[in-house]
């Protein structure tokens, strides 16, 4: 019975997914469901994206968050359109969220929309939102052991994205043996090491944003 | 319609956990829950608890994951009982979970049981499992915003735990302000700055633990 209602939630969701992902192509935007724990750097990650793209592609960011707009504020200070969703406690962004606050952005204008889901290593890999692709942002300081722990969120997404390798000489992180669990989860899943404090990795990351985004 | 669902859900739930609540109060077993994001040192507060506790309290240990025996398998090595729940990719410990598991363990023989939620601070602290109090860890690396971004967490748990103060140097965590929003979503809430690399707080937090413990 509960298993019934899960489907059909899911159901219901990849419906709206596959609407917003038709609308979203139609209008030749390339969007990115960003995902990954609490604090894992996806909002630093995203701030260093604007500074070297907003010149370069016209960009929007849709903000996941339980019940704040910290995030959102940081965004905004970079004058990129940015749009809060507060899910009310809810663990991740789901299709109709989305697509409700889609309507508020001026769509024709837009080559990129990245979704920042809520900080959560589990329940945002199960609800497509109408992306493109998923990409995941794991801090070192979380243990090299979190791959095989949450592996869904590996095998979503097309990118991983090892930040915070500032922090490596004063953490106990096994690095090649986190690149050789992700690569047995996703077999030559593209995996980019990341300090959004000193800028390492981010150039890599934005070439491959940019590579995504149709001209 | 998906309210309902969820009402009955945790409905079911809260029958569930007021069961092993009464089963482990007539045993005289405390029981914690002990919640955090992926990577926070949850495991790793275990493991310190452990080497000081084992020889003074009678303990067992139940871990959550997801789908490996990670965490279990380095409680094991401290000779303390540990049961794996996988949760086969959900997102918490529920109720009926640990009353499951709770029959392998030789209750008449504890004092104390810790239960290691799924990494993930959202949804666990939507499921009392029939514990007497919960408990957060927090890594500073996550960041100071984090405590108004995952309210309920903090307003559930009875103690606060702030990890990896040992990476305080080279991190920008405003540790007085992460304390000033703890305290403002759960007035007068135990805090504990905490390495559990180094060693710090980790005498004060087992004193915590201690005093709870009937003896």
């Amino acid at each position: 019975m509960e298993i019934q209602v899960m489907k059909n939630i899911l159901g219901e969701n990849d419906r709206v997914a596959a609407e917003n992902q038709a609308m979203f192509a139609e209008k030749g935007i390339f969007v990115l469901n960003l995902m990954g724990s609490p604090g894992a750097g996806k909002t630093s990650l995203l701030e260093k994206t604007m500074a070297k793209l907003r010149d370069k592609v016209k960009m929007a960011v849709i903000e996941g968050d339980l019940y704040t707009s910290k995030d959102a504020e940081r965004i905004d200070r970079y004058g990129v359109p940015v749009i809060q969703i507060n899910t009310a406690g809810g663990c991740h962004l789901d299709a109709p969220m989305v697509q409700k606050v889609a309507q508020k952005l001026n769509l024709d204008e837009l080559e990129l929309l990245i979704v920042e889901n809520v900080g959560n290593l589990v329940c945002p890999a199960e609800f497509a939102v109408g992306e493109n692709e998923k990409a995941v942002v794991l801090s070192i300081t979380e243990g090299a052991d979190k791959p095989m722990k949450y592996p869904l969120i590996f095998k979503e997404s097309a990118i991983a994205l090892l930040n915070k390798v500032d922090l490596l000489p004063y953490c106990d992180f096994d690095m090649a043996g986190a690149k050789e669990d992700i690569d047995t989860l996703h077999p030559g899943m593209r995996v980019i090491e990341v300090s959004c404090s000193k800028g390492d990795g981010v150039d890599e990351w934005c070439e491959w944003l940019l590579s995504k985004v149709k001209k």
